[in-house]
């Protein structure tokens, strides 16, 4: 990361004055975190001004306590800081929003899938036209696709037709039409084209994710993900539609973002897959409902205000142009169905791929983000509700919280005796914060060696040099200053452990409710999708309470779910109607505002792992 | 019409050297006329370089033969002319490109038209969504209409579907839905909207004409129109085709230049009926073939190669974004289907129009352009052929030959006795020129008063001081130097009859033609279509032998019959279909190498009105 000049006519706007820093990177695209989106809350937009400090206004209050002694060393809050003159700006590694590590494994195994695409490609020898009858291009071909495959009443879209002479006659009138449902005609090769392909889009709050298939073979050609480039008007959704109701032009912003960032992932994969991108003529798409809502450019203010509306609930299905997305412009994009504002069809496509909605047992998935979103059922009944978690999985609202990028620290372990502390980062690289996993990982522990007793608070009885009294309470230091490259401490507060704490009581007692809707049956297994899903360990997650304490249930990490389903939906187009059925059959199960919900939330703030758990039930 | 200034850069192109003044002032958009598109045929496109004369090249050979002394005046034609410097050019009037006059009559009154439009409004009042059961926008609004209107299955165009969250709140819940066919909503308006629009569109080679229609009263609000500005690639269909061959980009750039065209006429309407673009919400087109492919953006090249196959021959229903068309973006353009490459949609509405596909009795419907489009018969059998007749009757390849505007000849009379003559100008300006129509009146009073002989040739026995043998062979002057504001002499020479003689034999050979495959049963109207129809004297073309001469035959100018045809279509949607049906059951009978039509051509030559006609037959 360079470092950004900035001059002071970049900072003058037309009407209301000066813009923040924080205003100014977020202009030039460039990686720096604001976990807030800018509400002046988390503190994460931390840059160091390598010049002319003296020229600044002083530090306000908020960046006095967000960074005390860093004040000293040129740091300053993006968010806080209006410039007064030319500035050198540098972005320190631990403000970058980094590429995170993302899920992409291959568990297509677990599926039989019926190759069943919605595009096909009809090889054709097409009539050249004859003087006594003239019949035209068009007709000539829709007249061959009758006579060799039956294929009645087909149309061509009207974008595809200018092709039609040319590709007609490059080899003598041999010509592949590629076909959607035997009626549309949505792409035209000249001579034998047998590869067609198809892109699966899983369009997530914090990552994009996009699998580029080959439609005939059903072969996975390649995949690529990247961070969602929303994030730079602010981490969770709730911001994100803040943004969109401040500025008028938000969502405008919003949907050019997403549809740049996968524009920008489906240029990767087709040069990794070293093919040509009008091959790509069709699209699945799956997102929670916000994610769906901002890249179809729909409001979303009422996505946050009761009783919650979304804009659409069925599938949609429109053409590649009219979203922008860089695959054939007279292919489709079907979008699958959302249930409700906070169940998206991310939830749709997770079940489909899980199977859940076909199953005798009885099964919990769980899709942990922002947005818990729960699933309890079976084959004859399934009951969603998503839980307002909070970010803390995520790494938000955590002090030394983080996303799961390389540096991050992932799992946390306390010696018994010693109580003394050994931390595992991803990749190995030098420990820069807590991801999600570490996070649970971290109360986890404390819970195991006493440190934490049932209600969060910590145990005044344990001692340890690792254990002190910290401006947000009591605190365990997993990284001493000294061991550090960055000259900084990692700690985990109370304050930490309450958010941990508030989002585990959402998710348990959301499982709670449902179970209890469901009639208390026993749960036979329980699906952890996404990448906390994957990287959690199961037994921590127990400890907690996060995921329900059974004997004999199965704990299985289903990895991005939701990606697969789009996938499956993409070669086999029946899975769509399945999603649609899904989607009817599904029960929603509305969380705010409801009583039982909010007694069960209490109940679920102990820690069922602590050594005083019994005490309180 | 200013003076241009052309800077030296202007004029340097990447490539091949140095571009022509006329490709230099095309660029520019100037109204220059170039008949022949810029093929260096026409001599039209003179222009006066007003200063440093003396830095350009010598004039051409061609300049000099097609200017004479004007090149003293400081004439040039732009099409031979390289600038190596600086230069100030004037485009004279008699070069300029000035809006044609067009008919727009009211012919309304001869239809009885149900009004059935497509698109139709629905008011709805839609319930709020509750927090028990929340149903989303999209499929609240969709329930009212099935609720309330019995439309099942009906779809929302996805680009209507970002307006709707808004439009449904502004009048607490109460909407109108535009729903195209019951099917597709492609428009919502907030409270009660009536007044929904649907344009018109009539593509002529040489002129635009769109029609502002309301939609549920049948009304037409306005009409505009103008000269296709493809004009400026050539005039007549031919050289356009040639260009679009020549220059890779220039199907694009015909495509645009029409677009921008009827958008220009498009905004133009809008502003006359003070209505808001957006309600516009259907549109139905109509034009030649080649027109047809050029608005479209298909290949033409083939329209001029035996078997001369067009791209495309049934209606085409395509969404008013995909065709660049500024309206409403979700409104639909219907395109009336093509018969063959030279027998366009614009004879489908035309025959629409005017019942020819209905009439017990036999009808002759002529439209007479380049192409002379012919259609004969009745309801029980249709035949159509398109004659090559040249551009004579829209003043082409005539030396003082002009579009019908401002200061064209459009009648002409010699006196019985003296053989002195008179002349009638459209808008009585001062004469620049012969139109169709007066064309058409010059020969036929040279052929009353014995001039011309039925051959075509000048009556050697004939003396006058307005008759002299001018560089063509003889003439006959119209107008004397002295009598002119320009100094010019308006004469009508050997080689103009000639290419009249050429261009009526054309018709009146496809007219006899049809008439001998139709069993030659008697013609009992006939029916003239378009400018040349509504200003021609059917006595002229009946001493020309244009029309056939049938006793009790009426003749009959129809005006803007395919423009009519499109207004009716945009009215009851069920006129689509009839267009569909006529385009089936219309025989298209081909001209080109048929040794019939060849042998009935020359037999067409003689002109049946001149004295000594009886004794060739």
């Amino acid at each position: 990361m360079p470092t950004i000049q900035f001059l002071p006519f970049q900072q003058s706007t037309e009407s209301d004055g000066r813009r923040t820093l924080l205003e100014m990177v977020r202009e030039l695209g460039l990686p720096l975190q604001a976990a807030c989106g800018g509400k002046k809350v988390c503190g994460r937009c931390r840059v160091i001004i390598e010049e002319s400090r003296d020229l600044l206004p002083p530090p306000t209050e908020r960046e006095r306590e967000a960074l005390g002694k860093l004040i000293e060393k040129g740091y300053r809050l993006a968010c806080e800081t209006v410039l007064s003159d030319e500035a050198r700006v540098y972005i320190p590694e631990e403000s970058q929003t980094r590429p995170p590590v993302i899920l992409t494994s291959d568990g297509f195994g677990d599926f039989s899938i019926r190759l069943q695409p919605a595009v096909k490609p009809y090889y054709l020898e097409v009539p050249p036209p004859v003087l006594e009858r003239v019949t035209a291009d068009r007709e000539r071909l829709l007249g061959a696709l009758e006579a060799g495959y039956r294929l009645k009443k087909t149309e061509i879209d009207p974008l595809v037709l200018p092709q039609l002479p040319q590709t007609l006659r490059t080899r003598e009138n041999q010509i592949t039409a590629a076909v959607r449902n035997g009626r549309e005609v949505v792409g035209l090769f000249p001579g034998r084209e047998e590869r067609l392909l198809g892109l699966a889009v899983d369009i997530g709050t914090t990552t994009l994710v996009v699998y580029l298939l080959d439609l005939q073979t059903g072969k996975r050609l390649a995949v690529s993900s990247a961070l969602n480039p929303q994030i730079h008007f602010g981490d969770d959704i709730i911001s994100r539609i803040a943004f969109c109701q401040k500025d008028p032009e938000g969502s405008v912003q919003l949907r050019e973002a997403v549809r740049q960032g996968l524009n920008d992932l489906i240029s990767r994969v087709v040069e990794d897959a070293d093919v040509r991108p009008e091959l790509i003529l069709e699209a699945v798409v799956v997102g929670n409902t916000a994610m769906h809502h901002f890249f179809l450019g729909l409001e979303t203010r009422y996505l946050a205000m009761a009783p919650y509306p979304p804009v659409v609930q069925e599938s949609l299905v429109v053409k590649g142009r009219d979203v922008g997305l860089a695959i054939n412009s007279s292919g489709y994009v079907r979008l699958l169905p959302l249930k409700a504002g906070f169940v998206g069809s991310d939830i749709m496509a997770g079940i489909l791929a899980t199977g859940l909605h076909k199953s005798r047992r009885v099964r919990l998935l769980i899709d942990l983000g922002t947005n818990g979103e729960i699933v309890l059922g079976n084959k004859d009944r399934l009951l969603c509700c998503s839980a307002a978690a909070g970010p803390a999985f995520e790494g938000g609202h955590v002090r030394w919280g983080m996303r799961a990028s390389a540096g991050a620290i992932e799992n946390v372990r306390i010696d018994p005796e010693t109580l003394e502390i050994s931390l595992r980062t991803i990749q190995d690289q030098p420990p820069l914060g807590l991801c999600g996993s570490g996070i649970l990982s971290a109360v986890a522990e404390m819970i195991r060696r006493g440190i934490l007793l049932a209600k969060g608070n910590f145990n005044p009885a344990i001692h340890s040099s690792r254990l002190r009294e910290g401006r947000d309470g009591p605190e365990v230091v997993l990284r001493w200053k000294w061991e550090s490259l960055t000259d900084q401490e990692i700690v985990f507060t109370q304050k930490d452990v309450a958010e941990a704490q508030m989002a585990k009581a959402a998710i348990q007692a959301g499982v709670e409710y449902l179970k209890e809707i469901f009639g208390n049956q026993p749960i036979e297994e329980i699906l952890l999708a996404g990448a906390f899903g994957n990287y959690a360990d199961p037994e921590d997650a127990r400890t907690l309470g996060l995921i329900p304490v059974l004997p004999a249930t199965k704990v299985r990490a289903v990895g991005n779910a939701a990606g697969y389903g789009a996938c499956l939906t993409l070669l086999d187009k029946n899975r769509a109607k399945e999603a649609d059925r899904i989607a009817r059959k599904l029960e929603y199960v509305e969380l705010a505002g409801n009583s039982r919900f909010q007694e069960l939330l209490v109940d679920s703030l102990l820690f069922p792992g602590a050594t005083d758990f019994k005490e309180f039930i």
